[in-house]
């Protein structure tokens, strides 16, 4: 185990921020914010972006979502309690998305926890999604970055959540080695701490936590181990004018 | 590393919740509340009660504090941002009380984070404090409780910190190894690794972390190794009519 050594000569900062409703206390000096629903909203982003799509408008209520169900151009996807909610085509299930025609189309998306933390955080100099999916690509372009960033966990419900805190101490770790960053907060040491106990094995970790037990009873097992399996993309999706869109190098 | 393994056939919960701002998503059928505030005040409160306190009120402003300064039978204690509060005799240095005379006196108390997680918590059917100081103690009567147990860290101004859930994780630990208690929350299980991690070695962990530098440059680093030297004392404090006295078995 890994001591909780801090860069002493660290020209930024990286923390994690466990909860969306505590990001008020974490975001001062914050230039890029890196917002992270490993199950399943910002795995379901990474991947709708791979397949196609031109952007993704996250909006906070499912009636804003509604209005656009049936529209051209666009694809409204809705998400309560890990389910479709009624009369939408979709909800946030990256798989679903896979299976889906969203060629230059605009997904518009509402789920439980990941879109609220996006629209708490979207006047950060840079909002940027990250999940397993697209780690090494995204902590590859967060390394070459001259700013502090902030890791803010969307949590279940406004509670902790494993799988968001164990990915954010996954990416601290490698933006941490690289000397150029270090750590302030109580919260990014725990989540270092949590990274270095999961990661030999992510899967049986997360399974065992009474949450996921509740998913594999919605049959998302397949949802729920694509979402927890990394680089499977090199996508960063940013937001640019309250819509996501693709990040070009 | 022990797998996140729970308990199949539990009767009771326990769980973790590592904010008081957290404390009403996590109260719901919990009839034991552990107040946990490791630097300082809980270590400070069952100092006080191993030196002979009659009770403890604890309140949540200053200026209710201030009242009790030279009233006879009283001691006013106040702390703000690890410091004694301009006017009063003490803050939260347990070490501090120890060089007192608290025999019989009533200690009327204000911190900035313990006390006002006692005062949130304060309608839960029973309400004890927490320590590494009466770990062992507190463990052993939690074991025999029937009901479930809620660990309340009181976290620093709001945030998430380490030590209260390090703490709250040794617990969780020995009551779920008694094969009573089981839990549901991802705040438990990660409160659980977070202990499995640090438990070798609580001080270099909890020293590396900035906020305990801050203590240093205050001073108080004798003072942060007596609230981290487990077992010093039987006393359990618990919350009766608004004061806390000590439990008599």
């Amino acid at each position: 185990m890994k001591a909780a050594s801090n860069n002493a000569d660290y020209k930024f900062r990286v923390e994690t921020c466990f909860l969306p409703g505590q990001y008020p206390l974490y975001a001062q000096d914050m230039g890029i914010v890196v917002v992270i629903d490993i199950l399943r909203a910002t795995s379901a982003m990474v991947t709708a972006f791979d397949c196609g799509v031109k952007s993704i408008i996250p909006v906070s209520t499912i009636e804003e979502a509604r209005q656009y169900i049936g529209r051209p151009g666009y694809l409204a996807a809705a998400e309560r309690n890990g389910e479709v909610v009624e009369g939408f085509p979709f909800g946030n299930s990256p798989l679903a998305f896979k299976q889906a025609d969203l060629k230059g189309k605009t997904v518009v998306m509402t789920t439980t926890n990941g879109t609220k933390a996006i629209n708490l955080a979207r006047d950060a100099r840079k909002l940027v999604i990250g999940s397993f999916l697209n780690i090494t690509a995204l902590t590859d372009w967060l390394v070459k970055q001259d700013d502090n960033i902030l890791l803010l966990c969307s949590g279940w419900k406004d509670k902790f959540n494993l799988e968001d805190s164990v990915f954010a101490g996954a990416v601290m770790e490698k933006l941490l080695d690289s000397g150029k960053f270090g750590l302030e907060e109580d919260s990014s040491i725990a989540a270092k701490y949590l990274y270095q106990t999961a990661k030999e094995n992510y899967l049986s970790i997360l399974k065992a936590a009474p949450r996921r037990k509740r998913l594999e009873q919605l049959k998302l097992v397949d949802d729920v181990k694509f979402c927890l399996t990394p680089d499977q993309s090199t996508a960063i999706p940013e937001l640019r004018e309250g819509e996501l869109v693709l990040m070009t190098p």
